[in-house]
């Protein structure tokens, strides 16, 4: 792992959510980073420079450059990656059980490593320092990440089978991953209990998993109410909706990601608002996989905080944040007829504080003295982002991931100028194809 | 203008429209260019190289690339390069009538030339060749693109106000327009009819409109139903939907564009779908200013032709057709619940061969033997289209315009592994700040 860099960004025009729940803008500004920490922000230079006296660092240029919080991508399936641009334009059920859950079958650790990486890659290119997983092989997917230097909130199974093979709640591989989480995380990795969702497991589970939740205080990552089918079977069988279903199982007593959320009724709006719930609007995949178009104004309204995700790259088809940063905004506005709504600043939160406060990062997403440097250079010296016009708009509605130059993660640089610095990225990409090969060609 | 160049892609990835409606990919592929058209493509490098025997011509590796027809806009307004990032998060009426026509009053030709020269070099970089322009100063945008070595379909006015300040037809500089493309457009330049739209003219001008377009055999670019304010007005004025007005006062017996069609009838898609109209779809506007969704799926069923558009830069905020080409797949998608519609070959078609022939430029869109060599080259070694899976949903589904390495237009390669060979694009950029501080801080 590389050490952490004290950076003073010199003359840089920041764009951050507030403490306040509204965002700012300041041109001109210098902003000191050291020991991982935001120490300065602020419009002089010398008093950018006393918060970085008697320690090295480097300077940053801040020319044509827009420094944000680093992206925070809430819902993902990172070694999906494996599978881009290989099963589209398909109905959901062939698309997840003609190609994907076949394929899925077929995956090996040193598959998942590989896949995982692929998207770290990805990730870190566009401007991704945390992300939400939730997927197969557990420790690979940790190890991928903490070498790489990113954040993770990884989800773990709380079930197993038992001698008769039913399954069962089980706290066990939570206990052993919350441990190497302590031992391994270097304070980077946030534990979740993995609940898929309320159609893929037996009705007997769920108040279990809920109390093994409960009793070790563990986050939840869930997809809610993702297509309209989901829900009307969900009501069919429990007479509920998947938000009250999961609520009188006694989950939301915990933090909640729950993803999706495309399908909801008003009186599920107010059990998220209720309870410490982020829903995770992925607009791109709900789009692609035909599911719909997730009312995140009325969860707007209702008082919820709503992330970001990407989803898996077999239904995206990639896990670019800006993409998704930029749709969420329009199809809000698009969908309702009103241009005036999800406006930048509340788009910036989406991507940024709220996916990280989702992801258990609390420290993370505002640019703030005292915040944990999590941040995002971009360069916006180009054709395309001229006139620049307002930041906040700019960085929304123009901005591509190309204009990503550099990130940081808890104070180190994880791509510096276009360099990745913890990733082998060549060989990276040549085991991922390997590895696609072998689930791709083998199983479709 | 520089000169045409003829090239040999060596061993590269074609996806292409085809001629019978479909698309087809070719890996491998040897593609050859001369003289401004496309001589060979097959599978064979001595059967390539034989149709450039006796010509000088360059090899271009295709190792990572794939080769696909150039891009076309088939809807925009150049100039509102210079608003980028100047008017978001407004109502349609705020934005139309506080912030873009007061702005347009202070428009100088200067402006209109640095605001679409910065377009051009936007539209380069994200693999576009030709563009229909609806604007003011039209002089210096044919001026702007013959330089730039672009394909142009010019939308000119085509009334006056006569001794009474009345509103009157008049073809003078139609005419006139005509004589300048055939002598300075070197065949790139298309001249069309400006027919705003239904709601911005007097009623009594549009019969005689309409008479000039079919006197002069002209095509007609106009938006129509972009808004459902605009379509019930229109309804409440004349008894007829906008399409079915324009139908009356004679228009569609010309090629025609009609930009957005956000909000149409059944018996509107009837009249498109039997006369020459091609709809351009704008995704991120329509969405962008609350217009809502087209049906492009239903406009494909009633057999109309559909290309796509950026619109301008001030409601988009910019003119890269990636974005919309992923969007019109995915919200044709998510807006019907369908998956399995809009594929990446429609999707390709739209941004393509239907977009040229819309402009008037019927022999550019396909990668075919005869075709002109109107080619972009995507650069797909990285990590995010890793692994590229099939090249078709590559291009649509994961490519993103930063992907664009070269682009040729009418056999020129106007830009060339990263760099503008037509536009100084420094200089224009700051003429373009200056522009845009001229008109956006004076104004608003």
């Amino acid at each position: 792992m590389i050490g952490r860099t004290n950076v003073l960004f010199d003359r840089i025009t920041v764009i951050s959510p507030d403490l306040s729940g509204g965002a700012f803008t300041m041109t001109d500004a210098y902003v000191a980073v050291r020991d991982g920490m935001i120490v300065h922000i602020g419009p002089s230079r010398p008093a950018a420079l006393l918060s970085l006296a008697g320690v090295e660092h480097e300077t940053y240029s801040g020319s044509g450059r827009i420094l944000a919080p680093a992206l925070a991508n809430a819902h993902g399936h990172a070694a999906m990656t494996l599978m881009r641009n290989s099963a589209d334009d398909l109905s959901l059920h062939d698309w997840l059980f003609s190609v994907v859950f076949p394929r899925e079958t077929r995956l090996r650790a040193q598959d998942v490593r590989a896949g995982t990486r692929l998207a770290l890659c990805e990730m870190f290119r566009s401007g991704t320092g945390t992300a939400a997983d939730m997927y197969f092989f557990q420790e690979t997917v940790l190890e991928s990440f903490v070498e790489a230097g990113a954040r993770l909130d990884l989800a773990i199974d709380g079930k197993r089978r038992d001698a008769t093979g039913a399954l069962v709640p089980a706290p066990e591989d939570l206990e052993r991953f919350l441990a190497l989480a302590r031992t391994e995380g270097d304070g980077r990795v946030a534990i979740s209990l993995l609940m898929h969702s309320v159609y893929l497991y037996p009705d007997g589970i769920y108040q279990g998993m809920a109390a093994i939740a409960e009793d070790l205080g563990l986050p939840v990552q869930v997809h809610v109410s993702e297509t309209s089918r989901e829900v009307e079977e969900c009501v069919a069988r429990h007479g509920l909706t998947p938000p009250a279903f999961l609520e009188a199982a006694g989950f939301f007593r915990t933090p909640t990601l729950a993803a999706h959320c495309v399908h909801l009724m008003p009186a599920d709006r107010e059990i998220l608002a209720r309870n410490d719930v982020t829903i995770v609007h992925n607009p791109s995949s709900n789009l692609k996989l035909g599911s719909g178009i997730a009312d995140v104004h009325a969860m707007q309204r209702a008082g919820i905080r709503i992330a970001l995700g990407t989803d898996g790259a077999a239904s995206n088809n990639n896990l670019d944040l800006f993409h998704e940063i930029r749709l969420s905004s329009f199809l809000a506005k698009g969908s309702t007829g009103e241009p005036a709504i999800m406006d930048a600043a509340t788009a910036l939160r989406m991507a940024t504080v709220n996916g990280a406060v989702g992801c258990g990062f609390p420290g993370v997403g505002i640019l703030e003295v005292g915040k944990q440097a999590d941040l995002v250079v971009l360069n916006v010296d180009r054709a395309s982002m001229t006139p620049l016009g307002d930041p906040m708009s700019a960085f929304v509605y123009s901005a591509d991931s190309s204009c990503v130059e550099s990130l940081l993660v808890d104070g180190r640089m994880l791509l510096r100028k276009g360099e990745l610095t913890t990733l082998d990225e060549e060989r990276i990409r040549a085991e991922a194809l390997e590895s696609a090969r072998h689930i791709v060609s083998a199983a479709s």
